[in-house]
């Protein structure tokens, strides 16, 4: 509204955005898309030779040639399920994943909104629960109040870097069948917004409960390629599962969301994903598929899945590059996670607990108890008035903890650190600054 | 399955997917995507200059200058809805369009069937009905069964080039009132599959029907750069309703779909397109918008939008490319329109209707009661058994008109005529000569 502010610009960290933030794309990604868009391009020598190639490999995939076709079905292009198959077989050390397990998406939060309301039933004692991590990712309770499903909280346990434990989902679940029906268990890994990343102790844990409880899983694994703490690496559950034996794999109900937004690909206006889904009924794979339709999906966000994939291999024009590029955004990544840490716990009445993977940190406030009771008086939470301050004084959009389901006397914010490190610098100073203003006004 | 086959490939022109039959994209607008995908390309001269020009300003409208951003909201990017808006007004002469009132979709047939769902309600005699043309577009049967709206026929007059009869729009109202509750009427104009280009006393009369009878009108625009028949002109349902004075414009709720999948354009595989939503309930606007999320539409399919309705000026470097090969575009349509209407009448056995527009030609077959017969030992339908055979012994794919609808005993097969020249005369000699044989066979 006019008014005078001591910022030069808005920066928004509040949402898994990092093209907005500012992060590069993958050229290679952005090439081959540029080159499938206007194969003129294919006649200029500027681009490295497996550009063209991997190009016209996809055009040749598509319906006449071209990406202005309609896909060859509701699933979508057949090679690029099969792509999708082999990635994950690699990624699972062999472990088979079938091609037609593979339904594509226009981003990962759409299927899981259609694998909810699939889930979605009843009403008071019978209505749907979904077991929820609490804090979740800051999308899903709004997506479960619109399926009409029933968020029943699991904490994680902050002091223990945000894990999960056996326990508390115990409790979780019995503390819950008075209420609803719990039918299936959801999990971010690596975690959203807790930048937790789950050993294999705690995925079979998790793989035993949901079977024993016969709860579906629902297991977002986003930020897959995006793990950088020390001695940490990804597993994925359907490799536990399976590994874990016949009784399990061929039994336990699960969905893993992957998506072109998330980890190094970022591209969150393409709008694209997958999901395979395990030992689900046949007509359920049908519905899910038709649910996304009428009509196929669209192409570009398919073959931008198919060049994440399958990024270039070594001895290919782009590898170096490529290779680069990736090792700078996990680089950055897990620099600015330690550096925002380790900054965020030296201020005084702030505490962080480290990011291992994905692409949050999700620090806790300590708050006087004047700026709570002044977020009593105007109806809101205290975290959520933090925020609206922080944004109005120092120009930072973070998160309130409230989004990511937090409701209690514990206040933290969510900030995404996929950004570029001057970014970050420029929020955590604000952030400080503005911490610091708001503690000494109540003092 | 290796039997040896008398033709080379199959050419399938049973759908409106211009691109997959060898039509060629606009130039322009694959051009400004590739630059926004890979801004790289702003560097290199041999692009003419307004190319780099309207990249750089929708770039500069995506959040963070990219592409793989997450559009600002789920209504999608604003300056896009405000361009959809202006377009509409200079299309209608002045008659205001409100950028509150376009909501983007993945493609009109997603967003009718969220409409559709929207409408659908009760059971039995309760049950929600769509008033529709016979024939229909051949998605919109399964469409209609997906969400459980009844089809209420109204037969479009084939002799009279299949123009829209009010008696029978009354005639069907009444038949259905006994079965269902009809709640909407639906309108495809230019004709999908027909070809027909409705006129001005015709689309006042439907308006009044509509008004009298409480009907939503559901108008699928989607051809409506593609009118080419002599002295015919696109008049669009909102215009029209607009010039009906107030007592019209502020109370009969409408619809109007359109998309970059059709027309010119033809970018099937994009995915895009927009509605304008008229006289409807905000609430049912903002359910229309959060149903298409969660999460924000994708950005290349809006960005195609806002250069279909906002094609380069006279003067601009590209103008000159683009006229011709739009002009290129509807000539190869009006040729083929008319070549193919006169090829088909003088095939013993086939009359034709010509189209004025659209994408469509739905030829009459007249058949033998042999194959008649065996289609219903064979139980299938006679234009169904017909199209299955032209593909087993020509390798050419056309559309029975059972799937627009028609379940009568007059059997009709579709053609997409947005095709090369070449392709559409490949597809008219290898259609006679399995016609005659037919005929031959059976006499
Ligand atoms: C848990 C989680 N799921 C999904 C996504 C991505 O959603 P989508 O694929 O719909 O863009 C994100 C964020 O980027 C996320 O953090
Ligand atoms: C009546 C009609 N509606 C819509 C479309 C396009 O559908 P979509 O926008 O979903 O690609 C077509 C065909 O191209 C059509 O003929």
């Amino acid at each position: 509204q006019g008014e005078q502010k001591p910022f030069q610009r808005v920066i928004d960290v509040s949402c898994g955005d990092p093209h907005r933030a500012g992060m590069p794309p993958l050229s290679f990604a952005r090439q081959v898309l540029a080159v499938c868009l206007y194969p003129e391009l294919l006649k200029e020598s500027s681009f490295p030779v497996d550009v063209r190639q991997r190009a016209e490999k996809l055009l040749g995939a598509c319906n006449g040639g071209s990406v202005g076709s309609y896909s060859a079905s509701s699933c979508g292009i057949p090679q690029i399920q099969k792509s999708v198959a082999e990635f994950i077989t690699r990624r699972d050390g062999g472990v088979a994943s079938d091609p037609e397990d593979i339904i594509f998406s226009s981003g990962s939060q759409k299927t899981l909104k259609l694998v909810l309301h699939l889930l979605s039933s009843g009403q008071g004692p019978t209505q749907t629960g979904l077991l929820t991590p609490l804090p979740c990712p800051h999308t899903l309770p709004m997506l479960l109040d619109e399926v009409g499903v029933k968020l029943v909280p699991y904490q994680l346990l902050e002091e223990r870097g945000w894990a999960i434990d056996l326990e508390e989902l115990h409790r979780a679940l019995k503390a819950a069948r008075r209420h609803c029906e719990p039918r299936a268990i959801y999990i971010s890994n690596p975690g959203n917004p807790t930048g937790h990343v789950q050993d294999l102790k705690t995925i079979e844990e998790v793989i035993r409960f949901a079977a024993s409880e016969r709860l579906v899983l629902l297991v977002e694994e986003v930020y897959q390629d995006s793990v950088f703490g020390q001695d940490k690496k990804f597993l994925s559950y359907k490799k536990v599962l399976f590994e874990m034996g016949a009784s399990f794999s061929e039994s336990v109900e699960m969905v893993s969301f992957h998506s072109i937004s998330a980890g190094t690909m970022g591209e969150c206006g393409l709008r694209g994903g997958y999901m395979e889904v395990i030992n689900m009924d046949l007509l359920v794979k049908n519905f899910l598929t038709s649910m996304q339709g009428p009509s196929s999906p669209p192409v570009l966000p398919q073959l931008a899945l198919e060049i994440m994939v399958n990024p270039p291999s070594p001895g290919d024009a782009s590898y170096e590059v490529f290779t680069q590029e990736i090792l700078q955004k996990v680089e950055t990544l897990a620099q600015n996670a330690q550096r925002a840490c380790e900054f965020l716990n030296a201020v005084p009445g702030m505490s962080c607990q480290p990011a291992m993977g994905g692409v949050f940190l999700y620090p806790r406030l300590h708050l006087p108890a004047e700026i709570i009771q002044e977020a009593q008086r105007s109806g809101l939470r205290a975290d959520v008035l933090y925020c609206k301050k922080l944004l109005e004084e120092e120009g930072v959009c973070l998160g309130p903890g409230s989004e990511n389901g937090h409701d209690d006397e514990n206040y933290h914010i969510r900030l995404c650190i996929s950004a570029p490190t001057a970014v970050l610098e420029d929020v955590l100073k604000r952030l400080r600054s503005f911490h610091l203003w708001i503690q000494d006004r109540h003092h």
